[in-house]
């Protein structure tokens, strides 16, 4: 194992009828502002809750916060947190509403342009405190110090982490997630299983809890991700997916472990460049990245084969084989395709990506630092 | 999965060299306490690390905290905290010296007899802050809110628990671990898989991250427990031991799941009234209490034999024998017996017990409430 640091003091309340317990955890004279995205939550009672809980609270709102959230509607709403004198943001959204109120709370008390918080990663050294009432499982975003921003007039998808941006507090209650289009109930099953996968799916590293802990999630999500699309009100199936999600990335199970990433990293431009969703780029690319780099992951596909998918018998690259078909037929069956085809994208956007990696300076990715642009392009013409 | 609150904000400092790191965590201006136990840091080198870290900083030490630590000796602590000033403690020790500094910052500040927090569960209002360099994994202290505490005078052990306490870090350096004496080794194993069990073998409650991550601490501990014991100096297995430890009692498998914990409250009571160590306690009782609550745990003690021991062939009742017998004879393949008489001990200490039990109220223990005085009677002597 290696050596590493852990922190999270996110304080999660789960369960069904927790969102009545926010005001307790929000100073008593805050002046606090509601953001959320596009209205759903107006619709399937979720703001109604949020409101019942905060009567007599001082708050403010701020709507329209969009998938891969803007820079531009975010500034906007720094400008009025700075017009208002708000000291308490409260998230209240999926992932991209949370990462965005975090970019927000970042943005707030920063000298200078907040774009170069995710341009020049520049120190983020004070933030807004903020809460989160998290209504799609996926990104992990409710217990963790990520964030990823999208600047629409450049079409750039770039991220920032920073321990001042953990959530104070975040309630999952998993009846919120009933009303999700079946579309993102399906996106945040790859979410959270990808998360895992780009922590656990590398080489071996002596670390065997970390280990099982990561095959326990995916398990669980095999097990419980198909359930949650059979039965729209199934509560104990959205209870599980949603706490595997929160659990695929809060930390714990990267704690010690290399870590790869270079399957979001070419994802992440996907979804720059062709709006396609994240889970979607994560479900086209995962699988192919595993393919291209068997050997240098071959322990841990083995692994993988064996923990995960019962697959024991046969030769190793068979096994293998096998696996990433295994996963990729998993995200076809709780319903993402994955295929670049599958979205209309061609091969054309290969040079694309790999100029844009070149311009970043990211010469190579992936835990061994050899995922190099000519990676991406074998990556990504597996994709097709 | 039940509902649930989690919070826990204790930074984890991991691996080797880490106490190097400690002055960072501690407030420049801070007048701090060293409390430790028997004086072994002195002799394995872990005093002068954290001498060296602490170098030009304000501080005393108090030594001498016993094993069961004695609330007699820790209010020596508290008078001189009170008399010097004192504003942060440093436990340098294992789940003693932590469970004891616990005690102590809380007992500072408080108001009336501070035995209160043990004996009445008075509310604890502010506490000390600490941090802790732990030297023996076992209790899991090091990244919670429990503290046990015996008052010598009458042979009492109680425990507290408070948001208070939790360590703001806790370095865990593997090489701390190299010089301990086998039976702490042994100890620490047992006393970790016992934490598990308590939460984890109960009844189902369609919770199966929280299952299967309580299965990977197991699994994790019967195959790395022997090898700490084979090899002093085993980095990777003393590492992965340690983790375990932390992990089974840092409230992460227990979310929105029931609890059990009535082994701990009969080893408690062996461990007051004839000193026994605390995980032999534990040894000797959890087996006979599996046994002796096999209906009403029987779906999950299928599943245990199953996953955790392998075990998917002949009867109901005889898979279940099985993993009983397996548990028993991982706790003595790891040192640590398993019979009352091992210890010296007879079948008179039952009477003593459920006389306790019924003095202090404790009507029923376990996750049903049903295992009244006469249960206890029960599987203290199939301990025999």
């Amino acid at each position: 194992m290696e050596n590493f640091a852990f922190y999270n003091p996110v304080k999660i309340l789960f369960g069904k009828g927790q969102i009545a317990n926010i005001a307790a955890e929000i100073p008593a004279n805050a002046k606090i502002l509601i953001t959320y995205g596009g209205g759903s939550i107006k619709s399937n009672g979720v703001y109604e809750q949020v409101k019942a809980a905060l009567t007599g609270r001082n708050f403010l709102e701020f709507g329209g916060i969009e998938a891969n959230p803007h820079l531009e509607t975010l500034m906007r709403a720094v400008e009025l947190i700075r017009a208002e004198g708000i000291d308490f943001l409260l998230a209240v959204g999926g992932g991209s509403v949370v990462d965005g109120t975090k970019f927000i709370a970042a943005a707030v008390p920063f000298e200078g342009d907040p774009w170069d918080i995710l341009a020049k990663q520049a120190l983020v050294k004070s933030a807004v405190p903020f809460g989160a009432v998290l209504t799609l499982p996926a990104t992990g975003s409710e217990m963790n110090t990520n964030s990823v921003v999208t600047k629409a007039a450049t079409q750039e998808k770039l991220f920032f982490a920073s321990p001042l941006v953990f959530p104070k507090f975040s309630v999952l209650d998993p009846e919120t997630t009933y009303s999700l289009p079946l579309r993102q109930v399906s996106n945040g099953i790859v979410d959270a299983y990808t998360h895992v996968m780009e922590q656990y799916l590398t080489y071996p590293a002596n670390a065997p809890l970390q280990d099982r802990m990561a095959e326990s999630i995916l398990q669980t999500l095999i097990e419980e991700g198909p359930k949650t699309l059979a039965d729209l009100h199934d509560y104990q199936a959205r209870a599980n997916v949603m706490w595997c999600a929160t659990m695929a990335l809060n930390g714990l199970i990267g704690v010690g472990v290399p870590q790869d990433w270079s399957t979001h990293m070419i994802g992440h431009e996907l979804t720059a460049l062709h709006g396609i969703d994240h889970a979607q780029t994560l479900a086209i690319v995962l699988p192919n990245m595993l393919s291209v780099q068997r050997d240098r992951k071959r322990q841990k596909l083995l692994q993988y084969a064996d923990r995960v998918w019962g697959l024991s018998d046969g030769t190793e690259d068979a096994r293998i084989d096998q696996a990433i078909q295994k996963t990729r037929e998993f995200f076809e069956a709780v319903g993402v395709r994955t295929k670049l085809s599958d979205y209309g994208v061609g091969l054309d956007v290969i040079p694309l990506i790999t100029d844009r990696f070149k311009q970043r300076g990211f010469i190579a990715l992936g835990e061994h630092q050899d995922v190099t642009p000519k990676v991406v392009e074998q990556v990504l013409t597996l994709c097709a």
